[in-house]
């Protein structure tokens, strides 16, 4: 079988999360989350964004995670904001919309929102009450085409939003690779402190299942588990997410996982650059986005699986290439050797 | 700490479940339930019911499973017909009513539905189009209550359902421990046959979490799978849900689990009855729910822990206990022990 | 043609309502409910209920403001207690559920909710989060069954809705005929001071189509306008609203009009009453329920148009009559005199 | 008072239908559609669209018509397909999408929608089941830019749409003044035979309120009724609606009025025209978008009201004029007055 760089949940989960499944397989936990493992799990996460004042639930997945923060918050006539690659856009069978509400799509050309792109959807939404009245910005970090925002764009977007009584969420997915990108300068202190509400991602990062939502803005936090409930999100055996969690937490080791895949692309994309390849967009996380011609990218699918995102040319696509937390050094050698013979 | 009978979810899963996940855990699979465990799972399934006709897909718990049924084969101003003590009804923080659907409630003695007890909501729903169509009779088995649908029952209500255009969909939660209690005459594939969906339940029954949703009439089959996705029930790691369900329809696992569970309340049904205690239903599951006097309900509650179910009078309440695929001897000996003792 | 006792819709609407629309007719106005004729009525509602910070919205009909004011009002895990026979609860096509809410339904006697009828309903809505939160009392006045609330008892379920943080929404369809019958000691000001919300009925008192949202509490004010928007009940042509409450609000024209129907319906009562003749329930507004025989209800089924409500034995049924603020003396004489002649 | 030339619905309604609602009043008719004045109107309207088959629903407003037909056609994971100016997308606070459903936005330069648009749509949504499923195509005729679909171009995207399993879904809130513009060369029963349902605007052309919703494709008729009540546009008295389409279609009244709406905005545009005026979109219905400089506009604005449609650069945006049924001679005529004496 090929090695696949299509994706970054084509593993199980780190082995330290089925021995600690094993090791507690027999005890009796209380069900729906109230379990010794996720308290212990909760703890963990309140430590590392310093922070005992969010709540915190654990949910299985990014879709899922969107969908009940989303209509949790937002009223019927209120609707997000999302930048164009937003997963929420395109990638979820209109989940969003399901609850009910709009989803504005704003074009950027890195994957990242700003204030000036925000300006001129508020200016053109003031025809009161014909129009939805935008009120959550989503974004992602790392986002869908792999950039990370610096510390000084989240803390503008982030000033933005309060002053214009928007609510800030971040989808946070891939929020581990994005925090250990080598450009990264936040913290996930910092990140709890500049949004409403984010969530850290496990399914991306070593988990079998598994979101966090972390709810910072006291005012959303209330009532917040009847939702996780309405929405067929709460785990029976809520153990199975507060083991995961609390193995993750534990030593970091949630930072190390995305690291290790940061680190294994990053191999790859130094490979191509020396070779002069370019890319879609520039790139510090597990995601790489190199722009190669069809001749090559025929070989490469001989040895390996990886998704062709966008056509450039007649002669040439962009590529994805995503590496995981389990991405070892041989596949990532041997698809660089291949790069090194054919871009000579 | 105190065993407790609250539940059958209380413990982890069965040991087979986790030592498939570390045997498998570094091998790429497809995400989203592509992988092969799920499709070996489907098949195991679809040999068990007999049905190759039958589509299936696994979802992570039964109210999950219930929202993502009922919203896909309603139309909105179509209706559910439940018994009273039916779970959607008053234990799902209203999600089926979330995606927009009225679920009528039909008070029971034991939890099950008869033809004579839809024939009047029918006619009480002739004043088109001011009144919502009932249009999907929801049963569980084992119900709420422990009882079970014999198979003369389950024609009946489905011929029924049939002659009136109504769709037949049984929530299967204990569908394990319905089908291996000493009265039943029920098989799977009866079930598929009788049934135009159902699903088979994972969570109460040995796994961590899944609930495999069979749907036999093919009108209902087309595009499904959206459906799963947009109420953000699709896992990444589909893999996690199709190893489970592989190992439980090994060898009849998942079977034999539900009838171990069904035989450790059956003894302590029997020392019960032995000594007098009536039962607020005559149930073969792996629920009773006994009445007992309230200082004997004191001196099992210092040793164990269960839900007083219902007051009965100023003396005595039901009481529920739940066995689980892991309720050892030990525990229901103990219990009986005590029952023996103070019941003489 | 026969004269026709079924409802209280089948004429037109009042005189005034057509000379109105006819002198104003060729005006520009500007639309979306911001015509003076709209900002009028507003203002004599207003002075009505003796409040300047309520604030008013006219929509078209009774289901589209139930769903409205329901729908804006309750985030999405809440739920509305209503009485058995509310009109939301089995008249709307379950338009309260198809936004999401689930609507918990009380039997009474008379229609009427009473604090000892919710409170049960909290006691068992303590499992959080696994059940809807009760958050609005759905009452109407006049009820279902014609019967109407004294002031004591609106009083005393809004004491104890503010004491349960519940809000308190009157479904005023028939407030006219409420504020107007016999034994009613409410005013508008004190059903404006008692509810968080309200609305006078239009269209079952002499106007064409409209009903006048009043909102008391100010929480429930902010953005109201985007809900009346999203739900298409904002009328392009908001003068054909506004004129008619304009011309109903003139001179009490609209409580005139209430009391007109009581008055007539009254007539019926107190000759069938004279005849020794059992009522379904006890009423003084413009709905009467009498117990007749079955040779009697076909003998005046030739004559008059009405509805048989319900079967009381092999014999006898009860039937539904109702007047409205249309309904002269000659029908009301003539079905009198059948009356007397046949109950002799 | 200055003149209003800012839309379509600021007078109130034709005389004939004040006269006919003056002539009627009293007579009691059935409620909720049932009356003999709506079934005569949509005989009607059978007969102009020449088709017994197709099913007629009256209902009060464009945005509740709308939201009525999309969520009544689609399934929850299925979506609308819009030219980017579309009602639905920007001036009806999210409405479809409180229903479930997305709404995609296709950018067009003349607000009408061809296959080679809808293409690329259909084509960026394979990823099944990760992407909603484009289902309904949504235009309007004439469109909000005051465009117009001619016969070829409708017949075109019909058979696109069929060839394709789209349904064509035509908003005619403007369809009078499409049909009887100069360029038209369509025709009701064309209209009905080409699209699977459209709806024929009252508001804007001489109506109170009212849209005939006209339901052609049979697979789409099965239980509307339905819908119309659970979205609370079911007016108890119909005979509102009735009566206005029965006097609209009489005589072709509704043509009638369209086409002088056209007329009037037309005397406008030749007299711009003549002065070398560009406009924003070549229209020949009653919305024309001359581009103007801002000296003009503030001398325009004294004497009259419109809107500024779109800022075109520093010196000049283009006006939005609209005209309708009861614009008279007088005001067009002084317009032009205006116009001649400053742009000479």
């Amino acid at each position: 079988m090929k090695f696949s760089f299509k994706n970054d949940y084509s593993e199980g989960c780190h082995p330290n999360i089925l021995q600690a499944l094993t090791e507690t397989n027999f005890e009796q936990e209380a069900g729906y989350g109230e379990d010794q493992y996720s308290l212990q799990a909760k703890t963990l996460i309140k430590k590392k964004i310093n922070s005992t004042d969010s709540e915190i639930y654990l949910v299985s997945g990014g879709t899922q995670a969107n969908l009940i923060v989303i209509s949790a918050i937002l009223r019927p006539y209120q609707c997000v904001i999302s930048s164009a690659p937003g997963h929420i856009l395109n990638n979820e069978t209109g989940a969003i919309e399901a609850t009910g509400h709009k989803v504005l799509s704003i074009d950027t050309e890195d994957g990242k929102l700003r204030p000036s792109d925000i300006i001129p959807v508020l200016e053109g939404h003031g025809n009161v009450p014909h129009q939805v009245m935008p009120k959550l910005v989503y974004i992602s970090n790392s986002t869908e085409l792999g950039t990370v925002y610096l510390a000084e764009e989240l803390e503008e977007l982030s000033r933005f939003c309060r002053e214009n009584n928007l609510y800030l969420f971040m989808d946070g997915a891939r929020l581990g690779h994005g925090l250990t990108c080598e450009i990264n300068d936040l913290t996930m202190e910092k990140v709890a402190e500049l949004t409403d509400i984010f969530y850290l991602g496990g399914t991306k990062n070593g988990a079998l299942i598994g979101e966090a939502i972390v709810i910072n803005n006291k005012d959303l936090q209330q009532d917040f588990a009847f939702n996780i409930k309405q929405k067929g999100a709460l785990l029976a055996k809520g153990r199975l997410l507060g083991i995961q969690f609390m193995e993750l937490m534990k030593d970091d080791l949630y930072f190390d996982l995305a690291q290790h895949a940061n680190v294994q692309a990053m191999k790859i994309k130094h490979a191509l650059k020396e070779r002069g390849v370019q890319f879609l967009s520039d790139t510090y996380t597990n995601q790489i986005f190199p722009i190669i011609n069809n001749d090559l990218i025929a070989i490469l699918s001989e040895h390996f699986d990886f998704f062709v995102w966008k056509k450039i040319d007649e002669k040439s696509s962009a590529i994805r290439l995503i590496t995981s937390w389990n991405t070892g050094d041989e596949p990532v050698e041997r698809f660089i050797e291949i790069i090194k013979r054919e871009l000579q």
